[in-house]
C-alpha cells in the first residue's frame, strides 16, 4: 500500500518537528537510555556490578525458548563487556546474578492476545525478572541488557523497579521483499532488532507487480516464473517463522490481490482480468494488472494457494492487500461488465467487495482471520476483519468505531524518508482522539513500513533504522511519552545495541562511500553525506529515474533519513542566537570551516569518481553554505551590520542550495537561513533586552515560507 | 595444524620485509590494479567506455554456470558505476561491449587439474573474452572487473591484450570452523573473495578437539554432542560446495584424526584410546584425546562415516589430518602398548603410519586420494597421497624428490598476523630450489591456513583479508612477482573490490570500536586502533588469557594485522631522512601533532568504557612516542643536537612502547626509534656529504638487535 504526496500532508505527516516540540513535556528520567520507555519505573539506590562471576538461574517454568533467549543474552552481554561468562543455566537461585521467575510458557503459536507484561527489580545483590510468560521475560531481558551502563569501576545495572507492559498488542513492521528481494539473515538480523524494541509482529509483503517470493509448490509457476529466481523456499519461510517466534513475534504473511498481481500472472495468465502475457514489472507504480474476480476457477486457484500458505504461516491472520486496485482492466473486459450488470455491482469497488466476500470465505475454511488494508472497508465486511490504515487515524477511529478492529500504517512509512520525530508523534489514538474506551480497545496498534522500490540488501538496515525504534516506542510507551530530545539522546545509545545485533545500516554507509569513491580516503565524503538527506516522500523516483534493476550505490543510498549532524548543527545554532548578544561563535565557525575545507577536497575525489558526478553542484553547495555562515558569523561576533545587498544575495544563494540535488537535499539549510538573517537584523536587535532577543530569536526560528 | 614459534624461525618467515624488500625488482607495470597479476599483459592505445549500452554476448559454449557468472558480473558492474545495465546476455556479438568465446564446460567437478587458462583482449570497440573452459571464463571475468578504471569522461577499459594462467594449481584457504563456528553466509562471502582473487581450493577444516560441525546421519552424536548445535547440516554442505563449484573452487573437507578428536568423543568415547567420558575442549592447544588405532571397531566406524562423507563431498580428495599427535593416550593403554609390540611397531610414528595405512585403504574404498600434514609422509606411503606442509619448502622439496605432490601453507599461517608482506615472499618453489623441472611438478600450490582460535563470524574477515590476496598472487603469478610496494598499492584497490562482495573486513572494526566506546564517536579510537597490530605467532594466548567461550570483542580484535598507517609513516620517515639535510618535517610532524591530541581524548573515552581499561597504558606510550617523536623532529629541523641524555631517555621509553599491551603492539616503533637515533646522530651526519647521508640513513634503517 503506498499514499500519495497529498493524503499525506492532510494527515499532518507534515508537520514540522520545530512547531510540534513546543508541545511536548519532559516525562522520563534522562539518566537511563531505555527504549521503548517502560510503564513505570523507580529507580533506587546502589548497583549491580556485572563481573565474570555472573549467573543466571531459573525458577518456577522455564523452557527451550527461555533457555535460548538466555544464552543469547548472555552472549550480547559478553560481547559487550569482553568478560567471559560461564554460560550455563543453573536452577538455584542463590548464587545468581539474575532470577528468572516465569510462570508459564504462555501461548504456544505467537499470539495478538499474548501476555507481555513483567516486572525487574534490580537490588545492589541481585536482579529479578518475573513474568507470566516466556514472552513477557523475553521483553524483560531487552529492557536488563539496555539498563546496563558503566562507570570507573566496571559494568553495572542500577538498582531500579520496572513494571511494564504494553501499550498496544500489534507492533509491527512491514518488510516489502517483492520489489527488492532480500535474503534470509537481512530479515533474521531485523527480527533481532525488532526483538531489542519489543516490535512483535513481522508483517511479510510477499507479492507484489515487481516480485512474488515465497514458493508454492500447487503453482510453482508463481515463484518460478514470476521471481528472477529470488525467492524464499517454504524451508526458509518456516525458518523465519520460527526464527521469529523464538522471540516473540508474530509473522503475518500479505499476498496482496486483486491488484498489485503481475508477477502472479507470469506463470498464469489465465488468472488476469484480460489476456496475457505477463512480464515481471521492473518500474515503480501502479499498475492495471488484476485478478478476475468474476470466475471460479480464480476462486478455486486461491482456495488450493491459501491452503498451501494457512499451513505454512501459522499466525491467525493473513493479510489480503487489497489496495490501489483501480479497476482499469475491469473497465475494458466486457465479460466483467457483463457479470458486475448481472449482480448488481454498481462499480468497481462494489466488484472489490464481491472479491473479498469471496476470499473471506477462503480464509475462513482454512481458518484465517482476514486482514486488509483500508480499502477492503466496504458495507457487510463482517466485523471480525483487521483494518490496515494508511489513511490515517480518522480512518482508523472510524472503522473503530464501526466496530473493526485496525492498525495504524499512516505516519509510519518509514520510506518516505522522514525523520525520527516526525514518525515519534504519529500516535493510532492521538490526544484528541474522542472513542470511547471500549471503541478504542478496536485500535490494537501499528505497524512501520518498508516499501522495497529503493532498498538492497546492503542498505535496508539503514533505512528501517534506528528510526524504527521511535515507533516502537511509540506503540509500546504511554502516550505521554513525547520527549523529542531526550528520544534523540536514547536513539543514539539503541543504535549501538542494534550494532552488536549485526544490523548494518551504521557500517555499510562507508561500505558505499568507498565503492563511489573508489578509495579508502573518504573523510569528506563523509563530512558531505552527513549533511544531507534523501528527498521526502516520492520526489526520488523523479528526480533519478530508475528501475527495479538498477543499482541503489548512489549517494542517495548513503545518505540518513535523520541527519544527526544538520540536527546538531541545529542546536549550536539556536543556542548561539539564543546566548545573544555574546555571540560565542566558536563551535559554529569550526563546523563551517571543516564545510569549507571539504569543499577542494570533495572536488579531487569527485573527479576520479564518475559514480559521484551527480554530487557536484552539492560540493559548490557546500562550499557557499560554508562561507556565507562564515560572513554571517563574523557579522555577528564583531556585531557590524552586513548590507541589504548581502544579506538578499545570500538568502537567495540558499535558496539555491535547498533545492535537492542528485536526489539528497542539505538538513542544514534552516540553520544556514537563520544565522544569515540574524546578522541581518543585528541593528533592530541591538535595541532589545536579552529577554526580548529570545523572543526575538524564536520567531526568526519558524521556518520560512517556501 | 598448528606450527611452534622454533619452527617459524626456522623456516625463515621472520626474515624482515626491510632486508627481503631490497632483493625485489619492479617487474610490472604499475599502472594497472590486477591482483594476481597475470602471465602475460600487453597494453594497447585508446579505451573501451563502459555506458548503458553495455552489453554481453557469448560465442560457442554456454551453460547456467557461465551466465550466472555473468550476471553476478553484471551486478558488480553496475553497483559500481551506478549504471543501469540490460541484464540481458545475447547470442550475437556484433552490439556486444563484451563477447565470451567459451569452447566447453571444462570438468563437471572443479579438479585439480581444471585448465583455467584465458585470453583477454580489449579494443576501443569492444572486449573479447576466449577461454578453453567455463572456470578459464570465470577467472577473466575477474580479471575484466580489475581492469575498470575511470577518468574525467566515465568507466573505461584500457586497450589491452591479457594471456593469462596459473603458475600453480592448488591454491586454497583453510578455514578452521572448528574452534569457531562459522555461519554458511560468511563462508559464501569468502567464496566470493576467493573467487575474486582466483583462488580455487576451499579447505574446509570441519572436526577438531573443540568442535565437530558437520551433520552425521550415520553417526548423529558427532555433531550432536560435539557441535554446541553449531554444525552444518548437509544440505547447508551440499550448498556450499554447490555454491564453490559456480566459482570454480574446489572444497577439500578435513576429518582431522587420529588426534584432534576430542570433539568426536564426546558423543563416541568408545572410539578414544583411554576410557571417557569426554567433554567439547575450551582451550586452545594441543590435546592427548586419540582415536585407538588397534581397534577393528574404530576402522568400521570410520569406514562408515567416510563412506558418508564422500558421498556428501564431490572433490577427488579428502584430508585425513594426520598432525600433531604426540600419542599420550597410546603411551598409557598397556592394551595399545601390546598391540604394538605384537605388530612390530616401534614407537607412535610406527603406529600413526599403521593407522595411515589402514585409512589410506577405507579411503581407497570409496574412492578418494588421500591429503594429510607433513606427518603423514612416513616409509611405505603410497605415492599417490598428498602432502600438506606446515615445515616449509625443504620438507616439500624432499617429499617432491621422493614422488609425492604437495602444497605449502608454511609461509601462508595468517592466523600468526603477520603483514601481508611476509606472506607475499614465502614461495612453493623458492628461487634457490635445486628440484629438477620434473621433480617441481608435484609442487601443486599452497594454501593460507585460518586457524579458528580468535575468530568471530565478526572478525574473520579482517583476519583472512586482504592478506590472503597476496598469497593468491603468490600462487598464480609468475615467481619474479615480488615488487612489495607494488602490491601494497594494488592490494589497496582489491580492498575495496572485496567490500563490494559483501566482505566486512573493513566496515566491521568501527561496529568494534562503538560498541567498545560505547559511542558514535570513535576517532580517537580509530586513530589509536590504526597504530598498532595484534601480537603475532601464538602470544596472544599468552597475553590474554581466554576460552573458546571467551567474546572476541576486544581492541585487540579491531586491530589488523598490517597497519597501513604504520607503513605509510614509515614512508614518511624514510623520506624524510633521506631528504637530509633539508627535514622538511610537516608531513611527520602533522602525524604525530594527530597522535599527540588523541591522548586527551582517549583517556576521556576510556574513562567511561570499562572494556577499553586494558588500553590505557597504550594511551600513555602512544602520548610518550609523540612527544619524543616532535622533539626529535623540532631538533631535526633546528639542527640542534640533542643531549646524550635525552637519546638515551627516549630510546629507552620507546623500549617501552616496545612491549605489547593488550595484546597488541604498537607498529610505528621503528620509525619513531629512526627518528630518535637521526637527531642523537646529527652531529656526525652534519659532518657528511648528501650521497654519504642517504649510506648512513641505510644504516640507521637497519632494525636495532633486540
Amino acid at each position: 500500500m503506498k499514499i500519495g504526496p497529498l493524503l499525506l500532508l492532510l494527515c499532518g505527516l507534515l508537520v514540522p518537528a520545530t512547531l510540534t516540540a513546543q508541545q511536548t513535556t519532559l516525562t522520563v528520567p534522562s539518566q537511563h537510555n531505555l527504549m521503548p520507555v517502560p510503564a513505570s519505573i523507580q529507580f533506587g539506590t546502589g548497583r549491580l556490578s556485572i563481573t565474570s562471576a555472573f549467573q543466571v538461574a531459573t525458577k518456577s517454568y522455564s523452557d527451550a525458548r527461555l533457555r535460548a533467549a538466555l544464552n543469547r543474552m548472555m552472549k550480547r552481554l559478553s560481547d559487550r563487556t569482553g568478560i567471559t561468562f560461564t554460560p550455563v543455566i543453573k536452577n538455584d537461585e542463590s548464587q545468581a546474578t539474575l532470577v528468572i521467575d516465569c510462570a508459564g510458557p504462555g501461548r504456544t503459536i505467537p499470539a495478538v492476545d499474548e501476555d507481555e507484561t513483567y516486572q525487574l527489580d534490580v537490588s545492589d545483590h541481585q536482579a529479578r525478572l518475573t513474568a507470566p510468560t516466556v514472552v513477557g521475560a523475553l521483553r524483560g531481558l531487552e529492557t536488563f541488557l539496555q539498563l546496563i551502563s558503566a562507570d570507573h569501576d566496571g559494568f553495572l545495572l542500577p538498582a531500579v523497579t520496572i513494571r511494564d507492559q504494553p501499550r498496544f498488542r500489534w507492533r509491527g513492521l512491514l518488510i516489502d521483499v517483492a520489489r527488492h528481494y532480500q535474503p534470509i539473515e537481512g530479515l533474521k538480523r531485523n527480527l533481532d532488532a525488532m526483538a531489542a524494541v519489543k516490535l512483535n509482529v513481522f508483517h511479510w509483503h510477499l507479492t507484489e507487480n515487481q516480485g512474488f517470493r515465497i514458493e508454492s509448490r500447487k503453482f510453482p509457476k508463481l515463484h518460478q516464473m514470476g521471481s528472477d529466481g529470488l525467492y524464499y523456499t517454504q524451508e526458509q519461510a518456516r525458518e523465519i517463522v520460527a526464527y521469529a517466534a523464538e522471540r516473540g513475534i508474530r509473522v503475518v504473511p500479505e499476498f496482496d490481490m486483486p491488484g498489485h498481481s503481475t508477477a502472479w500472472l507470469v506463470g498464469y495468465p489465465e488468472l488476469a482480468s484480460l489476456p496475457g502475457p505477463y512480464e515481471i514489472e521492473r518500474h515503480a507504480g501502479i499498475f492495471d494488472p488484476t485478478l478476475d474476480p468474476t470466475r471460479d476457477e480464480v476462486y478455486k486457484f486461491l482456495d488450493t494457494f491459501i491452503g498451501e500458505m494457512a499451513a505454512l504461516f501459522p499466525d491467525a491472520y493473513l493479510h489480503i492487500g487489497g489496495d490501489e486496485n483501480e479497476g482499469k482492466q475491469w473497465d475494458r473486459n466486457p465479460q466483467i461488465q457483463a457479470f458486475m450488470k448481472e449482480k448488481g455491482l454498481k462499480d468497481n469497488h462494489a466488484l472489490q467487495a464481491y472479491f473479498n466476500q469471496r476470499l473471506l470465505k477462503i480464509l475462513q475454511k482454512h481458518k484465517k482471520k482476514m486482514i486488509g488494508w483500508d480499502e477492503i472497508l466496504q458495507p457487510d465486511l463482517p466485523r471480525d476483519v483487521v483494518i490496515q490504515s494508511w489513511r490515517g487515524p480518522t480512518a482508523l477511529a472510524e472503522a473503530a468505531r464501526k466496530g473493526y478492529d485496525g492498525i495504524l500504517s499512516n505516519g509510519y512509512y518509514i520510506d518516505l524518508m522522514y525523520p525520527a520525530s516526525q514518525h515519534y508523534l504519529a500516535d493510532p489514538i492521538p490526544a484528541n482522539s474522542t472513542l470511547t474506551p471500549e471503541e478504542a480497545k478496536h485500535i490494537l496498534g501499528g505497524e512501520a513500513t518498508m516499501w522495497g522500490e529503493y532498498v538492497s540488501p546492503e542498505t535496508i538496515d539503514s533505512r528501517i533504522w534506528p528510526r524504527t525504534a521511535a515507533i516502537a516506542e511509540r506503540l509500546w510507551s504511554r502516550p505521554d511519552v513525547t520527549d523529542i530530545d531526550d528520544m534523540y539522546r536514547r536513539l543514539a545509545a539503541v543504535n549501538i545495541e542494534l550494532e552488536e545485533l549485526g544490523l548494518t545500516h551504521e557500517r555499510n554507509r562507508q561500505v558505499l562511500l568507498r565503492r563511489l569513491a573508489q578509495t579508502k580516503d573518504i573523510g569528506p565524503l563523509e563530512t558531505l553525506v552527513s549533511l544531507v538527506e534523501p528527498v521526502k516522500e516520492y520526489r526520488r523516483g523523479q528526480q533519478r529515474p530508475s528501475t527495479m534493476l538498477s543499482p541503489l550505490t548512489g549517494l542517495v543510498d548513503a545518505a540518513h533519513a535523520d541527519s544527526d549532524t544538520a540536527r546538531q548543527f541545529s542546536n549550536m545554532v539556536e543556542a548561539l542566537l539564543s546566548d545573544a548578544p555574546h555571540f560565542r561563535t566558536e563551535e559554529v565557525q569550526r563546523a563551517l570551516r571543516g564545510w569549507r575545507d571539504a569543499g577542494p577536497q570533495l572536488n579531487s575525489i569527485l573527479e576520479r569518481a564518475p559514480a559521484l558526478h551527480e554530487a557536484r553542484p552539492l560540493v559548490d553547495d557546500l562550499s557557499e553554505m560554508a562561507r556565507i555562515g562564515l560572513e554571517a558569523t563574523s557579522y555577528l561576533t564583531d556585531t557590524v551590520a552586513p548590507t541589504t545587498q548581502w544579506r538578499d544575495a545570500s538568502l537567495a544563494r540558499l535558496e539555491q542550495t535547498a533545492k535537492p540535488k542528485a536526489a539528497v537535499e542539505f538538513a542544514i539549510v534552516p540553520s544556514m537561513r537563520l544565522l544569515v538573517i540574524a546578522a541581518a537584523e543585528l541593528p533592530s536587535l541591538q535595541q532589545l533586552s536579552p529577554a526580548d532577543w529570545k523572543l526575538r530569536v524564536k520567531s526568526l526560528a519558524k521556518p520560512p515560507a517556501k
